[in-house]
């Protein structure tokens, strides 16, 4: 506390991240990582002379390669792809320039627990909507009149997703606000809201590269919808930073963008180490959601508390994810690894379970 | 526009950058770029296959390493230094965390043209200090109650500093509000005020590794002050972006700023190079101002309007800036480049100077 701060750093309740220990040798199942490495040509452009001496120059502000990229991959239309450096500086820009609105803006009261935090700073009133008690999102709970709805699919961090047509349902019943779909997760086997986006003027999608293209190291988000809703996020970022995509990482996120076929096998292999380990947690007790994403939600066989699994585990240097709220404090939350690492977890998991002393 | 806009959009007048042509062959003196390449240290660390690997990984949100970097170097304790992706992140960080008050901030009329841009952004009332006729700072003008004080030092696009005195009096008179003193072009022979921050609580210094560490692609800049200020700022990127430095950009300025050798061989050939330029310049006519930054403000001999001498330039493939803006729009800012870089510059300007038909 200072009498120096602006009075709004007062009211902060800044988010709290997943753990990233400086420790090597831990597995880490608890920020939802991909295993695997980013494509081959990431690692052939750092190779390349010029990527070190070119750094004396700015970068490129509109980072166009990295849009043109993403725009053909896609299959949108000049100026429906805007960039961030990481999809949190995306949300927030999203908060800024289009959820800032009269009206309170609805969100899920379980999801990605940053949207609240977005609101603290940016001053955007809010109301949560419950999810039914299956986790399941209630559509008809989003019909009151509101400044914006925002909401991740699939949802973070029960993994479960909603089907196109109900997301086409809340874009039909909320034509005067922005729909922002949140698909950080989507590659993992649910369907992309981007598909609609030539019908639907008020929504935008928002991904990230950190997840099923492996840059998590290298922050880049983005955001795809009408050019219209992108211009708002082009005058927020261009009065905020300009250069928010550095020269490595838009070339680097260029290289992850294009090259598809690694992309396919890198989210097929993971989606079927999931199935896999999910398979093997049922048969041990747990309960565990249907998974569209890259870590399962999952709650321990009664004797196991989900607190005390994930203390256990990390003793093991497992670190997985535990979220001491309302609603979720009886579940865990596991990122999906190799399956090496998942035999790991999963040998640790089943002496737990078998220990007459578990819990 | 668009009904979907938050109204605070509509408002927006966003900074321009200088141009970022993507085309090669210029020679670039309009964006104040280092011509010479990072520290041989960046082009080492970007050749381990590590680096690429493990990009699948987030980066480590406080950014520690290149925190403990720049606190060895510039002789500060833990926990008075912020890092931010660009010195223009951090300045948005300042401007929501310490500058948003009650009373209207101050800063000259001519400086970086960024800081009403952020004012709008987050509401923040402000009130211009005309510089006096010679572009120097006024200092008995920024007496009046304040929520705080930012100015460059050196300015820009001036090129002219203040001496440490100087800014201790801004400090003195002004103790119930922060002064941020934007340091980005400080290394080419100013004095930094780092120096005194452990006698005044209300300092913030703001540098970036753009310039004098020739990483403008890499985008890294950092606050230095007290730790009660350096809180405010966490506090706001914790609630608006936590991972906002990507692991080759902390690994880089790491780099960077341990190679001292490099840095003090580069900031002086930069100045060698900009004093016979400005000599050069004064002996065709030019009024040159004394610069303390990597560039140099000019007024051209009458005949050779400001305007025109940029666009003519342009034609021969050379950039620089010309701002058409009040008070400025005589002069022209050229980015000190190679030695080679200036002469064709120089043998440019000589040519429009003895041809009768200039301007």
């Amino acid at each position: 506390m200072s009498s120096y701060w602006s009075p709004l750093v007062h009211s902060l309740d800044p988010y709290t991240p997943g753990e990233q220990p400086r420790v090597d040798g831990l597995i880490k199942l608890n920020t939802n990582e991909n295993p695997y490495p980013p494509a081959p040509g990431v690692a052939q452009l750092l190779q390349q002379p010029a990527t070190a001496e070119r750094l004396r120059l700015y970068p490129d502000p509109n980072s166009q390669s990295l849009k043109d990229a993403l725009t053909s991959n896609l299959g949108l239309k000049p100026g429906q792809v805007f960039v961030g450096n990481g999809s949190d500086d995306v949300l927030a820009m999203v908060f800024m320039g289009l959820l800032k609105q009269a009206r309170p803006i609805l969100f899920p009261d379980i999801t990605y627990s940053f949207y609240p935090v977005y609101c603290q700073l940016f001053g955007v009133e809010f109301q949560n909507i419950p999810l039914a008690d299956d986790f399941s999102l209630d559509l008809d709970a989003y019909s009151s009149d509101n400044g914006g709805i925002i909401f991740a699919n699939p949802n973070a961090p029960t993994g479960l997703a909603l089907t196109l047509g109900q997301i086409e349902t809340l874009l039909q019943r909320n034509t005067e606000s922005v729909v922002v779909v949140d698909e950080a997760y989507v590659d993992f086997g649910a369907e992309s809201a981007v598909a609609l986006i030539d019908r639907y003027p008020n929504l935008l999608v928002v991904q990230t590269l950190s997840k099923s293209r492996s840059l998590a190291g290298m922050r880049l988000g983005f955001a795809a919808g009408q050019a219209h809703l992108i211009d708002a996020l082009n005058r927020v970022k261009n009065s905020f930073n300009p250069y928010p995509i550095d020269r490595i990482a838009e070339a680097a996120g260029c290289a992850a963008v294009q090259d598809t076929g690694y992309f396919e096998a890198c989210c097929q292999q993971i989606m079927a180490t999931r199935e896999a380990t999910a398979e093997t947690l049922a048969g041990l007790g747990f309960e565990v959601l249907p998974s569209k994403t890259n870590f399962l939600f999952a709650k321990p066989p009664s004797g196991l508390e989900a607190a005390k699994l994930a203390e256990r585990l990390r003793r093991d240097n497992v670190l997985i994810r535990y979220f001491n709220k309302p609603r979720i404090d009886a579940y865990v939350r596991i990122s999906i690894g190799t399956d090496a690492d998942m035999a790991v977890l999963l040998a640790c998991v089943e002496r737990y379970v078998n220990e007459p002393s578990a819990g």
